[in-house]
């Protein structure tokens, strides 16, 4: 997060820094030189074989950076999770950090990267916004070819039986674009194909990037790809991946990609920066295998999960760590004081003035996501991420609260000073670590019914009283039973400002009821997606979108990026 | 091309090849580490400062590979041009070829590879044809891009008052997509923007992807990129890129692309491959900063271009020479035995057997080839690229026309043998290089009218007697007379299997005219598209698509890949 003293823009600071080049990271990380495949000269792709050659070593330790329910701003969730990584090594400690992927449909319409800011930033920060090594535009790539193949098999006959009405299989770009929404293909005659309604998310929505960020290996990205439901017969069945007999070539389109992707932050500290699914329609956390592979390549690795703790965390727990058995050993838990105060009432105008009656009525948001990091049975430090408008009281204030609680709390200001501003933090992450119980576990059982792992979720983590189903989800409910698609975990899909589904009830909701109006279910992925109140998945551009700022010089800088 | 008698496939030949790490090149081809940004071991892309350290060094010498009329499953032209270099290097001579890179969709649906093939074939030949290093990737973002901003002008108001019934700004995918072909998008209500009819184009047939070849350096593709028109306003007035303000956007999203891409052939020859736009709707070379750069890093440099020599070569010859000032010293004519055939009229079904008589007839294809060539007073090798099917007595009848003519004839066989099958080919190409007499010319000033330059073409190139226009195409001129875009080269769209606009008149046809149905100004690429029949610019997939063969092992390799 950028604080309001300095000058310097994200992308000034970026370009100002000296990286070392990739390859010197090799000895420090075991990697061997076949395993380190350079792209430039400060971007890498491991290969998986390191991940067999290091089968037998002991796996480095995982901590989850979460947060309070955002403001529109965000938090500073990746920035802290960058400057706790360099603080640890100034430490002494052997850390990694593991960051998702940026997407670059929000680059070009939204002022504001997605790989830290300040002097805790991931670089090269131009590229890793751009393209970055392609790996989305290859999900891209098989989402769309997959779609293809699906209007193909239609036009060439139809011998699945497919009926065009119920097809849930989208195309995507990673674009921002409310025009391809809702659109209408196939017209032309019968040498164009068939008519149908259809419609485009962005990429990071699609069910592949969900996939390739859960898969373990080639062989089960493969098996969870051919899982795929993309739509059902006229008889109601679904059809699947594999009945297309698409699952070779989308694996065979996506094998370069799965490798992770190396990089370092400003500071020298190596991170992997690998996958982006949605924090809502999908589970929000960076790749399986990068963080498999970075614990594999370091003693401490720092993670972290989109949006607040009842989604990110929420679902880091209770679905990525299932599926991976990754349990983290701590959590931090990133607040700010805007965010706080915004929690007590204050408009978002008046965010810059101090007011601790304000920051004192939010801090009720910050106390329920404190119980829900407890009911997973983890021990957690709350990081305060300073902004330069926050006054000297109102950081006491927050810290007085934490230490009547007994809850551990460290100021951080990592967007300044980089590792130096997170030392307080390190050393309190490392102490939480020790008081580890290793008593975690999921809060629900995937035998459990449908409606009572969303209880469970809605009542411990949101604290809502209730939850009703429409008409439509109850139906859902049924013929996923019937399929025996009903024992998997789910996957909240929820407004992210507030605990509850209104996103107008900030604070801490009580006495409320969460409304699923429908299902989605990701069977590749190995989730049923839970849709409280409208999930956008295709965003729009603003009037001005940042892209006409942007440039690039005669030799190649960029130019007006963040 | 594939020959009968062998029983290896090409993946299996690329697969068992040893390549070179691709860093060992920069001392040969004298590139400093910081201008090599290696993508995995066997695959770079090479800085744009080269170019400006290179700034004063003498340019390599240039040789266009063209063809006769192709068969449709290709006369073997990129085979012959990777077997010539290989051949040149086995002389001593430093040679480097330049090539297109394949478009994804043509791959994932009709078994063939686009990085030549057997023993002449540029390698890794499964990643050029999947991803390679992302450029086509860049290139579909930066035109979607475009059309989202566009879109999203319209829908915040439509300060430039574009007509939505007037856009001719097309999305693109990489992937044959019929159901894309007509869509209508927008649709659902006044949030998800305005609705108005679209359509998808595959990627390579993108304006961008003509553009970014014809560029000489960024500023000059920023420039291009500026002058691209999207749509025309109520009053018909175009609408361009530079009015919407994203031409700094477009030229960042491609700033990497730019950089050309160095790999190798089987035989460790250097290739650069770099950029791939069609060769009907678009001019069909390699990117004119790759054949450039290949200059200042090679003596020789050959590159070839798309289909026969009536559009690949003449579309080389008046605007990529023209824009580039690149003047090739010779041109390979690629022929084959059952190209001729068919020609002389044999059915696809008999091309496998002898027919002398065919044979001779379909020479008349081969003789129109040769005067075109001969119209741009350029020197020439007959190239025989030799299949097992083709008799002694089949080819010993081609060499008798040729030797009777006076025309050099190499016989070839590259798919086979690599280099070594190129010799006589390579040392017949040496001996044309020294006659040239350096007094090429374009066939026509840009200054000349529309349809005289259109006249000038038909006649020399197709051998047409007339060129007619439709009422639209008339009113198309008047209104480009009136927006100053009549000087600009013709870019023709025509069959690429006939002479003449009618796919079915093979050999040489005589006493036909050329029917011009519309145009499509192409401003920022610098030339008008002159459509002659329906052009498809978004292939459809076969009913069986290659890609239900296509999948990889656990250890990432590909197979069923051609």
């Amino acid at each position: 997060m950028k604080t309001n003293k300095q000058i310097k823009s994200d992308i000034e600071i970026a370009q100002a820094a000296t990286l070392k080049p990739i390859q010197q990271f090799k000895e420090q990380l075991n990697i061997l030189d076949e395993e380190l495949e350079l792209h430039g000269h400060y971007k890498a792709k491991i290969s998986l074989d390191l991940m067999k050659r290091l089968e037998g070593q002991p796996d480095g330790k995982v901590v989850l950076v979460t947060a309070i329910n955002p403001t529109p701003a965000g938090e500073g969730k990746s920035t802290v999770t960058v400057g706790l990584g360099q603080a640890l090594n100034k430490l002494g400690k052997n850390a990694m950090i593991a960051l998702r992927e940026p997407s670059l449909g929000p680059t070009m319409g939204i002022k504001g990267g997605a790989a830290g800011g300040g002097y805790s930033q991931v670089l090269p920060m131009e590229e890793i916004n751009l393209h970055f090594t392609g790996d989305i535009h290859a999900i891209t790539t098989a989402n769309n070819a997959l779609a293809a193949f699906l209007d193909n098999h239609i036009h060439q006959g139809n011998d699945l039986q497919i009926d065009t009405r119920r097809i849930v299989w989208k195309r995507v770009l990673d674009l921002n674009d409310r025009a391809l929404r809702q659109v209408v293909v196939g017209l032309g005659g019968p040498m164009q194909g068939v008519p149908r309604e259809d419609g485009f998310d962005i990429t990071v929505a699609s069910e592949i990037m969900a996939v390739f960020c859960l898969a373990t290996d080639l062989k089960d990205l493969k098996q969870r790809l051919a899982k795929i439901v993309v739509a059902y017969t006229f008889d109601q069945e679904p059809v699947t991946v594999a009945d297309l007999g698409v699952e070779g070539a989308l694996t065979l389109l996506l094998k370069d990609a799965i490798k992770p992707n190396l990089v370092q932050t400003i500071e020298h500290t190596p991170a992997l920066i690998h996958g982006g699914p949605f924090a809502n329609i999908a589970h929000g956390c960076n790749s399986v295998i990068a963080t498999k592979m970075a614990q594999k390549l370091s003693d401490i690795v720092i993670t972290e999960a989109g949006f607040g703790a009842d989604l990110g965390a929420e679902k880091f727990l209770n679905i990525k760590s299932r599926f991976a058995d990754i349990q983290p050993e701590a959590v931090v838990i990133v607040a700010t004081i805007r965010a706080l105060k915004m929690h007590g009432g204050v408009s978002k105008q008046e965010l810059h003035m101090e007011n601790i009656e304000a920051l004192q009525a939010g801090l009720s948001n910050l106390q329920k996501h404190i119980e829900t990091i407890q009911a997973f049975n983890l021990p957690f430090v709350v990081a305060i991420n300073r902004f330069t408008s926050d006054t000297d009281q109102e950081v006491d204030a927050l810290k007085a609260f934490c230490e009547k609680e007994g809850y551990a709390v460290a100021l951080t200001e990592v967007w300044e000073k980089g590792g130096e501003g997170g030392l307080d933090l390190a050393e309190q992450v490392l102490q939480a670590m020790e008081q580890n119980t290793h008593s975690f576990k999921p809060l629900y059982d995937v035998s459990d019914t449908i409606p009572n792992k969303i209880l469970k979720i809605a009542q411990t983590v949101y604290g809502a009283k209730a939850v009703e189903f429409s008409d439509k989800a109850k139906k859902q409910m049924a013929q996923y039973e019937a399929l025996g698609w009903d024992n998997l975990p789910i996957c909240m899909a929820k407004s992210p400002v507030s605990l509850s589904d209104d996103p107008t009830k900030l604070g801490r909701p009580t006495d409320f009821t969460i409304t699923i109006r429908e299902f989605k279910p990701s069977i590749g992925a190995g989730f049923l997606v839970a849709l409280s109140g409208n999930i956008m998945t295709m965003p729009g551009l603003p009037k001005a979108p940042s892209a006409l700022k942007m440039d690039v010089d005669e030799d190649g800088r960029a130019l007006g990026l963040f």
